[in-house]
């Protein structure tokens, strides 16, 4: 193991903590008023929230009464569905009378688990299916939308493999139809231009520890005047839409994240697209039988997701580990599973192809010298997996 | 305004962090790993969140594994209560076939809320009302336990009055009836000893930010092999009981407070009671037509709810804040509303004291110094407010 080298290629899973976010929760640290209290304490409180709010939705082009503060990515998805099964108005600001929900095969576990719940409980949910390359076909996610699509929902950015949706399409769709459109941006928000206006979405999602933020702390975007429900129902916090005293730390920290995001976005951008075609072309002329999967050119710059013949994933995972290299395999949110990948599967990625995946995904701390150390270890980790398959065709 | 002075007497809305809880939330913030990888990085988050997860169950008297952390005290109510409602095995571990909740009138709104809309999703809502000390009458409460009753959720502790309930006789009766029992000990862990096998509850919401640790995290207490369905679908987080990547920062300082309160909780106990006694019996002595509200003997030493008549309870918190002193009416989660206080109304409160009232909840920062002066200048501020009150007697 080389000394001490550690690359940490799993921003897609979490990121680290920017230095000035880690600088302003130890600034707020001593700002411990509650948010609902009226006193002076708990006005300063309240106005680091507000102001964190102001920053978080203005990056996203919405105004700050249409964003609530979450405890995750994951509640603010099961929020957005859990309105379908609204039971009226005392149960939240409006009600959806229709109660189909259109989603894709390729959602996070949050989306597509809730949405077997939803099914329980009398809704008629549609899981639309994706190409080879990952990508949604819009002509039939048309056909799918009914008079009595309540809701479609559709991931910007694919986790596993960086993919995109051509969201503001879909939202077109959507609404032609009369359905509420919502996206999960989890994995979009900091990494490429997001705008709620221009994607024209209902509902966007987005987490904090995906842009250099703290973990348990994300954000729902709700359109001014569309119907909602809220999921924890108590206290009059974030207008009535999610009790419990808020999570003012995370939420100073996810101001911070988003305020440093807006500065480093785009140079990030050009730089890491650069380092992706690095790890890629790199790997491509090193390791035969390899696959590379999801859309190459609709993608996240973070993201890259290969496939090794005759190499299962997890033992990639763990032996690039003990080099001091951290990869995933698919979501960290499904890890310790040994199902293949949902997102592979509905992929139609080839058998041979499927357990043999890993996903690599950079941030602002990755280096050339990262990406040169992987390009240096993978060949031989590859080659020594390989030569352990009894499946694999040695030649 | 006396230089500098503040006292804070707002402790039950929320506390300031402890200084090893801040040392604690420092010192893991490089360590950002996300606790579901497997790498080596995950994996050290992972054991964070495990260490912390054992000291909070151990301080319950719990098994870690019995011990869910969540987003907030709201959200481990609300995640409770929904369990009514559970759609089958496959939303949860289990299902529920009765649908009957029994709770009190003097309950969180997180749980008031919420019980509305389960009365919307079918479910029966029983409402025991309580005495004028605040405290439900057992026989009466079993009279309304009946075998259609699934769950009975009574609070620990009043979070207005700080008035306290028998939960262990609560328990035998609802576990006589068959019903699961829930109770929101959200204003008792931290203040006085709470054992879940000797309370012997089924469910049990304890919160960071109520016992010096953080805000946006806590957690629930869920007995080893009954049923439940999570609020929150999606990752295997929280043994497939809450999805959404950790809040670790936040269960790390949660650790910490708990830690410490193991402690100082018992020499804390003592001092505050000495000091609760010292703020009821100098207000008694030096200000008239004042009443106290709740138990006076079976309460918690930090919380003195105390009603003036002829003074409004937001006139005396704006007062009082401006001579440096923060105290609050009834809950933080409802302030803003112009409505008596629910608990207060609940007692039967006499209307002449129903507007008048201010909670002060006191801390491990308060002082002997902090009562002498909250004595020294609130026999003033009741004086000034009554000689306004155009119903305020002068004789």
């Amino acid at each position: 193991m080389p000394a001490g080298r550690n690359v940490y290629l799993d921003h897609n899973a979490t990121t680290p903590l920017h230095p000035e976010v880690q600088e302003a929760i130890k600034e707020a640290m001593p700002e411990y008023g509650n948010p609902s209290s009226i006193h002076s304490r708990g006005r300063r409180a309240r106005e680091l929230v507000e102001e964190a709010r102001e920053r978080v939705a203005s990056f996203i082009g919405a105004e700050p009464a249409e964003l609530m503060f979450v405890g995750s990515g994951s509640e603010g998805n099961n929020t957005v569905l859990s309105t379908i099964t609204c039971q009226g108005p005392n149960c939240g600001v409006g009600s959806i009378e229709n109660t189909g929900l259109v989603t894709t095969s390729i959602e996070h576990p949050c989306i597509l688990e809730t949405s077997h719940c939803l099914v329980r409980k009398g809704v008629k949910v549609t899981t639309a299916p994706v190409g080879s390359e990952g990508r949604l076909d819009l002509d039939q996610l048309d056909s799918l939308i009914t008079p009595g699509t309540a809701l479609v929902s559709v991931m910007l950015a694919n986790n596993e493999t960086g993919t995109l949706q051509d969201i503001r399409s879909i939202s077109v769709i959507a609404h032609r139809a009369g359905a509420l459109m919502h996206s999960d941006a989890v994995q979009g928000v900091g990494k490429i231009p997001v705008n709620v206006r221009d994607l024209d979405v209902d509902f966007l999602t987005l987490s904090a520890h995906k842009l250099y933020g703290p973990k348990g702390v994300g954000a729902l975007y709700i359109r001014s005047g569309v119907p909602f429900c809220p999921l924890i129902h108590g206290g009059h916090q974030e207008r009535g839409r999610r009790a419990g005293t808020e999570n003012t730390l995370g939420i100073v920290g996810f101001g911070k994240a988003i305020e440093t995001r807006a500065l480093e976005m785009d140079d990030e951008r050009i730089r890491l697209t650069s380092l992706r075609e690095m790890l890629k072309s790199g790997i491509e002329s090193t390791i035969p039988d390899i696959s590379f999967n999801g859309s190459q050119t609709e993608t996240l710059q973070t993201t890259l997701n290969v496939s090794f013949e005759g190499a299962e994933g997890e033992s990639i995972l763990l032996y690039l580990d003990m080099m001091g290299v951290e990869v995933s395999t698919g979501s960290a949110c499904a890890s310790g599973s040994t199902d293949p990948s949902h997102v592979l599967v509905a992929m139609g990625i080839a058998p041979e192809y499927m357990h043999g995946s890993i996903r690599m995904s950079m941030g602002r701390s990755t280096t050339r010298e990262d990406i040169e150390y992987v390009l240096e270890v993978l060949p031989g980790v590859i080659g020594k997996l390989r030569k352990m398959s009894t499946t694999y065709r040695r030649d």
